[in-house]
């Protein structure tokens, strides 16, 4: 009896040209039948957002020469979850959702902001094992070789054991140093968050404009956060739920009167 | 002694021009000092968007003749709370920000889609206290009048006790009908999603363009839910918090073979 090969969807949000995606589309080759639906332009930093407003575009794209099924689409992360389920895969559920790698790290409360784990969190929704892959390194070619014996190893225990119903990984690593990964922490979300500026610009009409710019502090002293594990040279795992309702607040907000 | 008023920040994602954000801030101004700053165009579905890859721009918006202190980006609604506070505000810290009244509901999972959401919880990050309003009706023309004073109240009591530290309030109001609202119920996020698909197009040159679809299902059978508490009449209050950190599923994953 021949075992079938489980169907890996492989997005990110740097776009289908970042080095990340074709490092993670090659490393699950080996674990089963890939399709990579991703961005055709960089979507960083889009959250969940999924497009309403205007219609989107999918086409064929080549990937290694056309030895990996991929396509391009106009759409966010969400959107290529959505498009690949119901456009590629149609009647073909994935068995794996996987998005990444991230060029940038994607702990604490990135997880809200990023368009890699938006992704991973789309699948949750629709109950597909979904793990999203950052690396805390921006450089375009960033060394992600310390990545994929991790890698390939949590997707096949992802691929054997499920994951519980709207839970996705967010799985970070450090970028690659000296020092060999320590091992593979599962961790907390860090209370941890940008503190934010502006930086004002003025345009050739002398109208000012303004990038977003800040810096990252971790107001965590945990060790069991995925901050500490980055730190620390550990890949960390934090399993994340798509039910964000605050339920140690509940029976408070029962006893206030509106 | 000269009581301090309160400084309320108010945004949206429909644009500042949408009738709920003038009917929010309108309420608002009952309560303290208020401040609009809201997108320049519909942000629908935007999620927890940032803007990163572009600028942004900022300007001073009529609203209500001038009679309420209003500004317009080009940033989503997460880009309008951070605006405000490092822009506008500077070193006055809002003392509450509100988002909405958007123009459709915001149950569910739709909270993680929900540029009204995502502004309420960007404050919530900033630790905040901060609320979302919804109004299942998206109609531009949409009746709010039922909504006010509770709005009024839910607002009132975040003001006096505050809320715990990352967590925002995602408030749903009935459509206006016949039938007086029931009361505020405070919910858990419902089970509900929707079940997409895309709606296939051709443009003048033959290309094919897909449209995002879907209906709204609910999984859920609690009666303890923000889609049982609008169904029944019920605005419903649902505390959401920033840490997706899937708690019940840390241990089993300790256990897993990495």
């Amino acid at each position: 009896m021949s075992e079938k090969k489980p169907i890996i969807l492989v997005t990110n949000d740097d776009d289908i040209t970042a080095k990340g995606i074709s490092v993670l589309a090659q490393a699950m080759q080996e674990l089963g039948e890939v399709i990579v639906i991703a961005p055709d332009r960089p979507q960083s930093g889009q959250g969940h957002a999924i497009t309403i407003n205007n219609p989107v575009r999918i086409r064929k794209a080549r990937f290694f020469k056309d030895a990996i099924v991929a396509y391009e689409t106009t759409g966010t992360p969400a959107d290529c979850v959505k498009m690949g389920k119901h456009l590629i895969l149609k009647d073909r559920k994935p068995d794996l959702v996987v998005s990444g790698i991230n060029h940038g790290s994607n702990t604490a409360i990135s997880i809200l902001y990023s368009g890699t784990m938006s992704a991973a969190m789309e699948a949750a929704i629709e109950g597909i094992p979904a793990i999203g892959f950052s690396l805390a390194d921006y450089h375009p070619e960033a060394d992600f070789s310390h990545t994929v014996e991790s890698i390939k190893a949590i997707a096949r225990q992802v691929l054997e054991k499920g994951l519980p119903k709207h839970v996705a990984l967010n799985v970070n690593f450090p970028a690659k140093s000296e020092e060999p990964l320590k091992g593979i922490r599962v961790c907390r979300q860090a209370d941890a968050r940008y503190l934010e500026s502006f930086q004002q610009r003025e345009d050739p009409y002398g109208r000012p404009y303004y990038w977003l710019d800040g810096d990252f502090v971790n107001f965590d002293e945990g060790t069991d956060t995925d901050e500490w594990a980055l730190l620390n040279n550990y890949v960390s795992v934090v399993p994340c739920k798509c039910d964000l309702t605050a339920y140690s607040t509940l029976e408070d907000l029962k006893s206030w009167e509106f």
